[in-house]
């Protein structure tokens, strides 16, 4: 896309003055229609060296309300975050709705500077674009803009610019032997940003070229290209408001259709055909218990030592057991390495932001532990059911929460997740026994009945879930449930096998 | 997937009898709707040998109208194939609207069997899952259903029914050397079919796993599948269509409403740069053209004996000497190694297919070199100029447009693409010329004259499509068209220089 583009462009300081006059009020105007409907904002500045990416960013913000933007600016990965997937640090700078983050650099340094540098490995490069660009249609599919600018200067200009930033002290800091060896290389660097612009300039989320060569002309592009995104993206939602509202009045006439038919007979998972009557007797599960807990407890310190995160994931019916399963797994683990993340209804910060955040917030650093009771799948699950999403939104969360594990297993993650089954007698004998039991009772709500009449919907998502999310790098394991003994035995042997099979394969 | 299944499922001839009943004039029913309204459908069935996919489709077709659907069994590429891009095959069978193409065993082959046999090499393996992904995004994105089945038994039943095959004369032929290979590496082909139900079950084209044990409870299941997937498809076209009548009632009030800004300062091309003031002599011209032709005429022989494609895309104004530049350029070609394909308005039978179909077509075998007099860019010009499709269609159109070329290119194909510049004072020049010169008024006609009012509408969408699409693997290369010589001249030179490149590469 680079060698179509005329980097001579020029605007004259009237024309310029003309133009901003008009767009900076247009652009506040924007920002705060973008607040009022709750919509999140990326807008993404990438370029050549010394092109004037800080400069341009300046100009923009000046038309912006600083209480609603945040900038960040992305230099190489911490020590914190060369502890984390590649994509945490941007999952966790995604805004709330109604506000913008720029970027300047970003996910993109992965494919262009680092990859230049040589800090990119092979295989990290590999999987780079898949993971970009599904983040990007996360996010935009979430309902995000996002804007992406490219700054473009040829060789010589570049090095006209690193020559006079040099001749002053206040200002030589700024130009580095990489920004000097990517000038040498032009060509070569020119190259990998011609492949990242073919391979990420997507309907969803494309890329504007910038002729930066005169500042002028850049800083009326790129204002005018947000606007651009920001009104369209605007009237669209206002749009999509409208058709919702009137879909509502129409559906309210013919509410009395019927839920859409769940046939239990064809379902594809080896859900029902699990063995329940599987049990230990108490002695036999406390002789395994003691060994498991102990095992475990080594081999949490060979995970630390070798830097691998792993990430364990426990839904089930309610009653299922999950509690007791998680506290036997966790008894004997030194508490600094492990962390415990309840999942409860999103809370209002959690709300206002991209469903997956939450969890992108709580990925574990590399050889430390993280449990998640009741997990992500909460999206095809209770979301589904009740309607907290559309049934597009929750088709669609297969894949996206298939491509948030991968992530995580591209970056070292062992990721299990464990279904606790129990047959509906067994949950309503539980249910009882919680009600008669003053030490229990908290456990049971109105809420745990009403769910249990949904029993055969639930059923249907669970075999949707386990068929379509159990993958070969993050498998599903049900766990057989009605007797917690052997569903506690369950849980902490698959784990230490795991563990045990993946220190194995490293040492091979 | 594979492991969270059941396939010991079965169903009783009593409750299978009942559902046929049932559900087969459901089907029928389901296809006559499809048809009315312009509904293409294609039904993929995968799985492991012996799973029962023959009986299955004999079973499914048995409700459906034999004139409304096709059966395509998919065996290893034929020569013919072997000579195209992987994705011909299965392009030149998409089925027009409102038709069903049912394919036994499909465009899976390459990462399945074809992959097991080691007939797929490691390089077509990297390309072959996002070739796969973009052709089944574009077709739903056109409004196709696509319907994926993928039948299930284990080792031990695949073994068991290849047993019994062989027993008989009559069938032991159905079982190859390759069956019983896979048979004995059942492990290892399950885990490649169990990453291809990873990398390719999407939202828009999800898998349904059948558990194929027990042929009457496949049968059921298939049957259930396939109309809920008919039936999900045909509410949403009704609705839409719903939705549009609403919009269209909508948008004539609202008439008034500005097209949108085009911003001719801010556009990113070079296009305005070149210069057109380039020119060559007579005698230059005459020269430098023979030189050219007798080149292109040994290149064409080398091409063909190295069996390498080559496709010549020509866009440009009306009047810009595409089919000048063309006739230079083949004029001393031996005309079995080419084709020119002008491309005019889609007939009817091309407008029942996906707007891509048509170049599909026409891809040149290897060896040969394909050129064509107006393209697929029509799509993101005339169409979104003239409002032939709407505004997500033309957006995504640019990507689309480079995974084909990209699909060509992994094929071997050089890919060029061509813009005949002239500016809007020569256009007038020649069009008069034209109407003047009774052996050209065929030439222009009122059309012609309409188009050149939207001059600037054009410069817009030239210039995105300039920027879009020009990739490495597949150039645009701006032509400057004033003087005919000069620019005949320079595409003869370019088509030269690329492939003497190429050439030189393989060499090396």
């Amino acid at each position: 896309m680079l060698d179509q583009i005329d980097l001579t462009k020029k605007m004259d300081k009237k024309a310029y003055k003309e133009r901003m006059e008009e767009m900076m009020p247009q652009l506040s105007r924007l920002q705060r229609e973008c607040k009022e409907l709750g919509i999140p904002v990326m807008i993404v500045f990438e370029g050549f060296g010394a092109a004037g990416k800080g400069v341009q960013i300046g100009k923009l913000i000046s038309s912006l309300d600083p209480r609603g933007f945040h900038v960040h600016a992305i230099d190489g990965e911490s020590k914190d975050e060369k502890l984390r997937p590649f994509l945490w640090r941007f999952w966790t700078k995604t805004p709330e709705k109604g506000r913008i983050a720029i970027f300047d650099r970003s996910w993109y340094r992965r494919v262009l500077v680092d990859r230049f540098d040589g800090v990119t490995t092979a295989k990290e490069l590999e999987y780079a674009y898949e993971e970009i660009n599904s983040f990007e249609r996360q996010l935009t599919d979430g309902g995000y803009v996002i804007i992406k600018l490219f700054l473009a200067i040829d060789k010589k200009e570049q090095k006209k610019r690193f020559k006079k930033l040099m001749e002053s002290k206040s200002s030589a800091w700024r130009v580095s032997e990489g920004d000097l060896k990517r000038n040498r290389e032009y060509d070569a660097y020119k190259a990998m940003n011609d492949e990242m612009l073919q391979k990420t300039d997507s309907d969803y989320a494309p890329w504007t070229i910038i002729e930066a060569t005169d500042r002028e002309f850049a800083t009326v592009k790129i204002y005018s290209a947000v606007i651009k995104a920001l009104s369209d993206k605007i009237e669209s939602v206002k749009k999509e408001k409208e058709r919702k509202q009137k879909e509502k009045t129409a559906q309210k006439a013919e509410s009395t259709k019927p839920s859409e038919n769940e046939d239990t007979v064809l379902r594809t998972s080896s859900l029902n055909s699990v063995d329940l009557s599987l049990s230990y007797t108490k002695e036999e599960y406390k002789e395994k218990l003691e060994k498991l807990q102990n095992r475990i407890q080594e081999l949490h310190g060979e995970l630390y030592q070798r830097r691998i995160p792993v990430i364990l994931g426990f839904e089930g019916w309610d009653a299922g057991g999950k509690g007791g399963a998680i506290k036997r797994l966790t008894e004997k683990m030194d508490p600094r390495g492990y962390q415990v993340n309840p999942t409860a209804a999103p809370n209002d910060i959690e709300r206002s932001h991209h469903y997956l955040w939450r969890f992108w917030n709580t990925v574990p650093k590399k050889g430390h532990i993280a449990i998640f009771d009741r997990t992500w799948y909460g999206r095809v699950m209770v979301e589904r059911i009740e309607g907290f999403c559309s049934k597009e939104e929750w088709m669609r969360a297969y894949k996206e929460m298939n491509d948030m594990e991968a992530n995580w297993v591209h970056s070292g993650a062992i990721v299990m997740k464990f279904w606790l089954q129990i047959d509906k007698d067994e949950q309503e004998r539980r249910f009882k026994e919680r009600m008669e039991n003053p030490e229990k009772q908290w456990k049971i709500t109105d809420e745990d009945w009403r769910n249990r009449e949904k029993w055969d919907q639930y059923e249907q998502a669970v075999d949707d879930m386990l068929v379509k999310t159990s993958t070969t790098y993050a498998p599903w394991i049900i766990v057989e449930g009605n007797n917690k003994y052997y569903a506690r035995i369950k849980v902490l042997q698959s784990v230490v096998d795991a563990i045990e099979k993946r220190l194995k394969d490293e040492e091979e």
